[in-house]
């Protein structure tokens, strides 16, 4: 039986990140780092309203990684874990999600920024964050609780390198 | 040129709730229900480690949704938004996220609480919740922030009502 789900995006996400590595690991290590989501024109009147809103859900399809592994050495430990216990990008679905701010929004484009996705990614779906349903501040959280890394950025370890563009 | 990317479910997601109407909203909203996330065999050591999280994302394919429009009027609110200013189900990319708890975790089961979707929900991923990452308690949520809705359950606006399972 084939559970084969087919989807289609919705946009691109346009960041200075040509290459996985030196691309922030996570918004909140990104420094700011600014970017541009182009949605599809037919659908913009689906992002009426949507500039009221400080920080955004991107959904976006993780088209540049190489396979994947269950155990995985994510770029915050040197200990293994299983790769759902990690948001290492080498995933079984890979579906990235990403919080960023909201900066500007004109004409089908939203500028945003603590951008942390390659150029060139992908865009499945945007949805406003909203902390009633997004916001655990005190939320428990296993071996990154431990882990003490200051690093910002992936090397190249689940990454495909190319030569151009995606 | 055909964009269209391929997914595979890694698992499904078993909740009390056999229609849409009546499913809670979010897991803000879902008083506790019960549910438990049937991971496909083939991928439970990717769950190593996971236990020691309170909070997980699930990341799932929004099965029972009847096609999408531009603009919506979500169950929080009186007023049409556009979809992504909005967490309703009918979407073009029909993909949700929530953050739910983890219970306990036994032999590929996850037993979760605050679950707000469909029985038989397909699973596309699992994601630790990081407060790090995912947590910005005061980030302005537009309308919701005006919104006053005490509302918990879906009604049946955005849903397709099936006779059996799903």
């Amino acid at each position: 039986m084939s559970n084969e789900l087919k989807i289609q995006p919705i946009g691109i996400i346009e960041t200075p990140f040509q290459e996985p590595e030196g691309t922030p690991i996570q918004p909140s290590r990104a420094n700011g780092a600014r970017g541009r989501v182009h949605v599809h024109q037919g659908l913009w009147d689906g992002l009426r309203d949507l500039a009221g809103f400080e920080r955004i859900w991107l959904i976006y399809w993780l088209h540049r990684v190489a396979g994947n592994a269950m155990l995985v050495t994510p770029f915050l430990d040197q200990q293994e874990h299983g790769v759902f216990a990690t948001r290492a990008p080498a995933r079984p679905t890979p579906i990235g999600i990403s919080a960023v701010r909201l900066i500007r929004f004109e004409e089908g484009v939203l500028e945003v920024a603590d951008v942390d996705m390659i150029n060139g990614t992908p865009l499945l779906d945007i949805k406003p964050y909203v902390p009633e349903f997004d916001s655990y501040p005190a939320s428990g959280a296993g071996w990154f609780d431990q882990a003490n890394s200051q690093s910002r950025m992936a090397d190249g370890r689940f990454g495909i390198t190319v030569s151009s563009g995606s």
